[in-house]
């Protein structure tokens, strides 16, 4: 199956050791370029105070299915983790969504390398997430 | 750029027609079967209750910018809406994650069309959603 990049997200972070380790950490700023053919589909998106960016860990080479994450001190389950060297390689990252400019979001809370290539933005509604009590596993105790 | 199906998630919904419209409002279980040579990638992952599902819409074909959602009556641009007809085809589910058994994990509250291409699986954690003031543009009323 193939995807191609709907546009290039711009970020401060030459490469993946300036990145925060996840985007709730972050309050950088980049900017989100839609290529000029997609720009119509960003109508209404300025309603939306925060949106999810779909992109392509482009610099991530092949795989592991046991890593530890930068959070913890065993291997987790890939599939447990957001690490970046999945068989797939994309990431999600749900950003506060500043000023739209054309084909432009300005966005904060961004935390990849400059140049990741965008796959897909989707608006984030908190009315299409859970609403039960939710357990984090591994990750429990080890964020706020 | 390529991407491959890294398992087959199993539901009721033989077409789209049958589909809930979002999966907070379905409490549908399914199988989401992992294949096997990523199994070992599913370690640590029912320590999380709900889980984010990536998949391909595999049975929409081409894109529309600009849609009318199911919940309103205007038209709206493709990147404010969650419709399956986009550039990539990709969608995204949280769902509750019951148990699992090996590769196969059986959750609850999914929305997709039996046979789908799983693309991704990553742990769901509140501490990586937003914690500032929300808005939901034209879904504003139309969702609880």
């Amino acid at each position: 199956m193939k995807i191609k990049p709907i546009g290039i997200i711009h970020t401060p972070f030459k490469c993946k050791k300036d990145t925060p380790i996840q985007p709730f950490r972050s309050n950088t700023i980049g900017k989100v370029e839609v290529f000029k053919e997609y720009q119509d589909g960003l109508n209404d998106i300025d309603g939306f105070s925060h949106i999810i960016l779909l992109y392509k860990f482009h610099k991530s080479k092949g795989y592991s299915l046991k890593v530890k994450p930068f959070l913890d001190s065993e291997k987790r389950g890939l599939f447990a983790t957001r690490a970046p060297r999945r068989p797939n390689q994309l990431g999600l990252s749900i950003v506060r969504l500043l000023i739209r400019e054309d084909n432009v979001l300005f966005v904060e809370g961004i935390d990849v390398i400059d140049g990741t290539p965008l796959i897909d933005i989707k608006p984030y509604a908190p009315c299409f997430e859970p609403k039960e009590e939710i357990r984090i596993g591994w990750l429990e105790g080890k964020v706020k």
